[in-house]
């Protein structure tokens, strides 16, 4: 039986931190021009502020169980208050990053942060509203649901669209970063991906979800319906002389008022799907379409079959 | 440098509140007809309900670390009594949102909520017994599964067949909404969508599993296996007179036992899968096939290239 | 309204539980040969382990807020240290596991397990080195990134990878069925599927991600590129003369340095796409293919539609 | 070495739990007439309720850091609704409790929890307008203080009389349970023990204050101030004719206002030390005082010393 | 405004951290004659075991909220198989350290551990019936009592005895440090400091508590009660030759049955105070006194006092 | 039965509310005359920086289980670094509240603060140098002790002393808000009440320590040993012409080296004990003592006893 000692530790401990120390300090001599690290907007801290953000928005489903009427007045006050200024902390941080190395690290992002998140709370009530016709929408558009609460607080497309909403503006205010990294936390759990950048409409429904991708210019209308792993995507292929990819731009799909858009259908480019069509399951579209379309595949997938024969 | 009291706090809060209030206030005044605000299930209650339930059912291996025998006995009898009572709450309270304004809010639900519960736990026994055949199903199934554990622990389609066939119970027993809420639960943690409505038989196994959606009506056999992104859906374009979708009623497939579905293939309607099909990946199926087919791609979708021409 | 004694139990709860202890120690008994219960790996604490790990390459980014340089030196010290050698009690509980009903169950795998770890310890900062070069190859691949910083604490690509090559070093080592555990871990977390014994080169990059599938015996070279919902699978059908699936082997696919595959294109069994090739979305491709490739679908499956007719 | 089978657990403990539960059984059977158990007042619960009243009452010092106005204001409002509720059911169980076995166990104790709490709630902004009184005699008794913030947050004395006032208020109001229970986390915490029955006029300072001891039925006046290790009791040797103990009636003194007691002082019996009165330290009194009386020891206790001769 | 790094960090700090660690080595030499550092018990360890183990007593008391009789039983089997178990890594721990150096540190103590825990579980029926007699004690002591329930969650002196038994145990099965922290444990929250080696017999209370002390070799009958600041010590001066301090052997006073000690006596010696005295408050004690002894001050401390003086 | 709403809400709370909201802003009001609210220290934060600092000083005995030598100085180095800054936040704060309306709210203290905690940083090893001797004095001091291990884990007089030491050196650093606070964190956990301004030299130990209290101004030599319920004190009666109380300036004993005082004594003004003295049980001692002094109580306070009459 070994002594103690000789499972106590690692004995090259040392030199592997070093070795990760360097590394650390190679790679952050290349990002940080001037040697000072900048704090970084903190991944926890932003999952805090969106959860508290959803809270109060809709405080008797994200909030603590049994709120009253004026308990849930209570609650919306003092959580707002405080997420906003833990939110305002990290844009100021965003606002650090991106000025890396452009000023000689004394300006104050305070003010600034303080303009974009005090505009930010002035559309808390637009977005609640807007987030109304997405409820009604997916209550609507899936007579599986048994009540608007339901939707609510078990639905991931909803789930998904309120976090984009609020993403959505902060990228607009000039906080791209936070906002994508608001994204990204739904995006993990609820596997669509909805890039903040994205215009959407009222009325907006997800059902199911999964492997959902919407791109940064996409503009989708009201009252418009997808399911699971529609694709509203840029084409590729555009590169310039050098063969680097090109980016920015309006690239991403056009989607009008009412349209529908079956599971598995990949739209791709700057295209206009036209008011009130009806895309199929696994559709690849690359050109725009008229409004009242009605696409689908051009021929089943599945002609080749045997029968008898399995394994 | 600003003062302190200029980053104190957002002087239009107030506002900001009462808007948010009426808003809220509103919505109730449209859900709730006898201007009472009904308790909510709780999403957080669920979802500790759920984890207890699972840990009841293997105790080692979700129950906390180190268990001996007599430990599982006590740990499981303290924790089924704990998450069955937690749960006649959270029934109750889908039984009070159900009855919203049918009553005057003064039936008392907890009897109806306590049969429910008692039913569920009788079947626990049964729900175990069934995903001991899910477990050996995968272990067989995958032979890169190293033992019977670690398909317990690991393997996100068992943590997915556990959380449905409670769900499942719960939705025969009359609980839907909470039954969808674990449902999505489920989904969040392992990109796998199944209804609680859907019948699954014994011996059921999802490799990898992101993407997969089966529907509410769908029944599936023993000994079937699904890959990734499969779905088992309803087919689109059942509108009536008025063109609003209709649903209900059976309208997702039958999958017969011994069926493999590889990834991606879509399978669509109320159509049969006959016994001991093979289904192949990429399929998109709309009619029903006899036992024993074997269903591929009528071509290979990449006919189109051009060697030495890349990027 | 009842009384107390009416609602306080379930007085069945007895059997049930005693029903649930006959499941498990007959599955018990199946599974340990020597009637003995070997202690379980734990998935709680993979999770923590997993996380500190994480922090310790990335200290700024996935460890606590605001550190400094000499803060991040300790905190590494400190966290190495105990995360390995938390990881080396899950490592001895595998050996343990491995080994069920070989030994006598007196043997001590502790001196492998330090082993395993130790060795696992020395690779860490050419993990780092390798995860740098994944880093900069999202940045360069997706010019929506505004820094390298936000790639770190956002790109779910990037969480996935740096889990994956932890995963590679454990099931390199002889521990797979950890390694495997930490590859679902990062599954859950953001919806892409790498085996752990996948090999992949560096500066790897997979867009949006959700839905992807890398198989086990997969090779992929430098600087290759991914989308959403792209499989690098094994082909079916591999059965031996009883009808059992044939597994083991090289079965999936090689890439070779600079590839680029779209989202939802599926790359089955050992073929080899060659260096620079560009596989298009939704592809199926089943065959090797030579260098610089540019493989598109055989026609779009989107031909009919009907303008103007929609719902 | 050991088998894992030999430490795996405590072969005995199924009768050790069996002997456990009987004594358990014995001792309910006497308790509870009726042979049910009823809900006790959680200890737990009661922590969470004193501290969230606390923090309701001085925001700043006891409430989450860097509250504004605003915050605060929604701070109040929510946290208040909280315990409130909190409170009530906790009052409901001290009324179970008390009525134990008197009733048929049908009797709804909601009505009568909720008047309870609602007057207590009433009496909230009294009993903070004295607390400030408390606050500012801690302010003025002790030149050490350095500010009226300081004395809020860390003198223990204050922290005892803020728990005793909302103790004191439930003990009128009918819950001599909870209120004893309020008093017993003051005491753990801060060495204080007063029981909640006692009156306890506006600016009252006790300094130091482990060991102080105040009686049921002691009335204070205004201004008084105590030091460590007084006692305000009870003489003994009031039994019956059986030998028993006699208690209950006016047996604690009164201390008029503007009185100060030295440390380790015990004053006993219904006695009545006069306005203004001083008693020195370690002073035994058992008989009243009139006003302005300075009462001191009779005689110093050290007289008897011997100089060099030490140890 | 300071820049970043103005603030960033200490910069002597790596100094700093060197100091304290030769400080902590140059210590641990001296400790530890093999240079090989044993692990330590864990204070926080201990604190949860003590915890586990009263709600194992008491668990519709100290346990969650809201168990029922199925729920209790469930419970304490599996909450006191899991203490157990880790109060045997602690015992393990602490003749691990008792033997510091004495052996090659190859020495399994486990045996030895388990041993003496599977001996305390043993013990445990007997333990509860004693508290059940201290509880009953407690309720006839203090007329104020509104229930035993009471006693058992808000009585400080109950939560001492509590904790006193279960450390006494330990205590004479060898693991007397262990012990000591238990018993410090509740010093701390109870302000009572009972040695863990003074025996004490059945039905004893300690009311208000705060400030009692209780020497090691203490022995106290059948129905014993005292009040705070209570001291059953050690006379001082007993040195040797060469003036160290003797300690060992007994020391302390016998209490015998029915005695009461009222608040503030001091009790120093080995010396016997016969069955059914009563000592008074403040009494200074230092030798023996027979059975049915009441024993008061000599005269009381406050005869000098000045009417109509006060400042 | 009631209906829901009857039970939902208390109707006059908003009054409450705002009733409380008056009562603040008018204390707020008076306490910072420039209308602005500063942060407050926070108790929670303090607390933390203690236990991080007590960690950092014995990591192997209040740090994580199971340090290594390499992780103990990883963890040291990483929980310095992140207390420090901690502390200097909470320092700022109160030189912030000691300014108050001293200024025009804009100047920053951060640089002060700053060069405060370097200096208290720069104190550590000697404050760990000093704490060495105090367990070496328990050790030494109560035979009972095991070994110096127990001492640091298990002594309150430990605990209390650690706590003080740091306590002190922020006091003479210039926060003595801060310091108190840290003090009253110490008195709460011990019943050990040591004013952060007392100065006490090496080998310092309190046995049992319930109810001492050590004075600001306070001097006490090397070697000296204290017993519960000691007071090193002030004399009263210093009042002014007013009658107002008169503090500041020495006013506590001065204890010179070697000096034991039993459990109880009362030693209040500016007087000196000698070097060597012993200060008998609840001696009242308020002159100065030469060295050598061996102090005892003039008389028993025993002598008034009656056989065989007791209750």
């Amino acid at each position: 039986m070994p002594t103690r000692a000789e499972f106590g530790g690692f004995p090259r401990l040392g030199g592997i931190v070093a070795e990760l120390g360097e590394l650390r300090r190679a790679s952050q001599k290349r990002r940080y021009r001037d040697g000072r690290l900048p704090e970084l907007p903190s991944r926890e801290a932003t999952i805090e502020i969106i959860e508290d953000l959803a809270a109060s928005l809709y405080p008797r489903h994200f909030g603590p169980p049994e709120l009253t009427t004026d308990g849930a007045d209570g609650f919306v006050l003092y959580t707002l208050d405080k997420s906003l200024r833990a939110l305002r902390e990290q844009v100021r941080r965003e606002l650090l990053l991106l000025a890396n190395g452009s000023d000689d690290g004394t300006i104050d992002h305070r003010p600034r942060a303080h303009e974009i998140v005090d505009a930010f709370a002035q559309a808390l009530p637009q977005i609640r509203a807007l987030l109304d016709t997405d409820i009604r929408a997916a209550f609507e558009g899936d007579p599986a649901a048994k009540s608007l609460d339901e939707v609510v607080f078990s639905y991931p497309g909803l789930s998904a669209i309120i976090r984009h909403r609020l993403a959505h503006r902060l990228y607009l205010l000039g906080a791209p970063m936070l906002a994508r990294l608001v994204s990204e936390i739904a995006h993990s759990a609820t596997g669509i991906d909805i890039h903040p950048g994205a215009e959407i409409g009222e009325g907006f429904f997800i059902d199911h979800g999964t492997g959902v991708v919407i791109g940064e210019t996409a503009i989708i209308g009201k009252n418009v319906r997808l399911y699971q792993a529609v694709t509203l995507g840029a084409k590729r292929f555009e590169v310039d002389a050098s063969g680097a990819l090109v980016k920015g731009g309006a690239r991403h799909p056009i989607i009008e008022d009412d349209v529908v858009i079956y599971a598995g259908a990949t739209v791709l480019g700057r295209i206009t799907i036209g008011r009130g069509s009806v895309i199929g399951g696994n559709v690849w579209l690359t050109h725009s379409v008229p409004a009242g379309s009605n696409v689908t595949q051009a021929k089943p997938l599945s002609e080749s079959f045997t029968f008898g024969a399995g394994i």
